[in-house]
């Protein structure tokens, strides 16, 4: 059976990253929630949160309308991953918009639900359609995105010390990185301010910084609903 | 009137960047071709190539064929660039998945048809809906992409000479770049390959070079249709 234009319809999914520190100090593991699907296909597994477009819904407005109300989450970065639509990845035919979204780990852990869960980014069961695929290339984007932007800090709350947008950094890119080094270059490149306060505890104090707010988070894709400005000024700040 | 899930159609369409050289060997400028609505909504007025998504058509091999549908063309290099959903950017409701391509500039001026015709990237008419927006973006999407990538090579032949990719980059960027400065950033970044050819003319010859095969051209998404590799293979080559 051909299926026409019409019988194809338009969903909106969002991949959340997160950060969960590991007991003990051991580092930090990127999380994403997942809900339980309770009908088919595709019944009892795990998903990623999303839902259908609304007939009067930009695409921006869904990915955080659908994000509430499985998760409960307000993320702190939201951003277009990619249009998934190969004819075979549903029973019907559906084009998913995805979007990938950042939440800060201070209330990340606050909200679960029943049939909302977090998983390990990195060691996920088998997902309902395509979505591991979708979350492999999520991650692929996190990683190459940490490399030449400041997303790591939607990650982290206003006030954190080196060591620990150090971890951020380390569990996205799933390697340790040398601690001076580390130092050396984010003090090089003028995106941290210095604060006056302090984190003390078992260790010596450590000091704690916020990022420049002046720098803009990160590309937030052409065409932001609630943007005031026409394309062509947002690009130029760029 | 509230539209539901199911009166979302859904679109391809794809942004076509070429090169066309200005006369008397001034440099070169980024055009793209652009396709004259023969019905409404705003007949009369050019707009991207693009058509409806078939039932049972992956997004990427949608992209394909409406290009050559449209223009004749075949790209060197395909790659997703963004969904376009606002409700009211066109008068019922279209989520566009739209699509950038580049192809090389000896064929690009080959393929002119009725009601096709190609206009310098930077100085468009007002096109139909939302195209000029689209457009826009897709410019600053090259524009990052030729700073981290060899996305410059998808403009050119298979055999160039230095100031001849200098010319793509200066066409890109839309600004001047020193001529020693640039031969050694190239010469310093392996991704080309000096070949025993030399351009020959008005000026004293030229060496040609080729790009390195080996090296891949760029990011082509996720889930390209035709690629044998699963998504975690081809990551890892990344």
């Amino acid at each position: 059976m051909t299926k026409t234009a019409r019988e194809i319809r338009v969903a909106v999914s969002t991949v959340i990253f997160s950060l969960r520190r590991r007991p003990g100090g051991d580092g930090a593991t990127i999380v994403l929630p997942l809900v339980k699907r309770t009908r088919d296909p595709h019944e009892g597994q795990w998903a990623l949160p999303g839902g259908w477009l609304g007939g009067d819904e930009p695409l921006e407005r869904a990915a955080s309308r659908t994000l509430a109300e499985t998760t409960t989450l307000t993320p702190s970065y939201l951003e277009q991953l990619y249009a998934f639509g190969d004819p075979d990845r549903s029973s019907s035919r559906v084009v998913s918009i995805v979007y990938w979204a950042l939440v800060r780990e201070d209330v990340s852990l606050e909200s679960e639900q029943h049939n909302v869960a977090w998983f390990d980014a990195t060691a996920l069961p088998e997902l309902a359609f395509d979505h591991n695929q979708i979350v492999d290339y999520a991650l692929w984007r996190l990683r190459n995105k940490v490399g030449y932007s400041r997303i790591a800090h939607g990650l982290l709350p206003d006030l954190f010390t080196l060591a620990e947008l150090r971890e951020v950094y380390e569990a996205i890119l799933g390697r340790r990185l040398d601690p001076a080094n580390f130092r050396r270059q984010v003090e090089n490149s003028a995106t941290l301010i210095p604060t006056d306060r302090f984190r003390t505890g078992s260790h010596r104090p450590a000091r704690l910084y916020r990022y420049n707010q002046d720098v803009e988070l990160a590309d937030r894709g052409p065409l932001p609903s609630d943007s005031p400005l026409p394309a062509r000024s947002r690009e130029a700040r760029s």
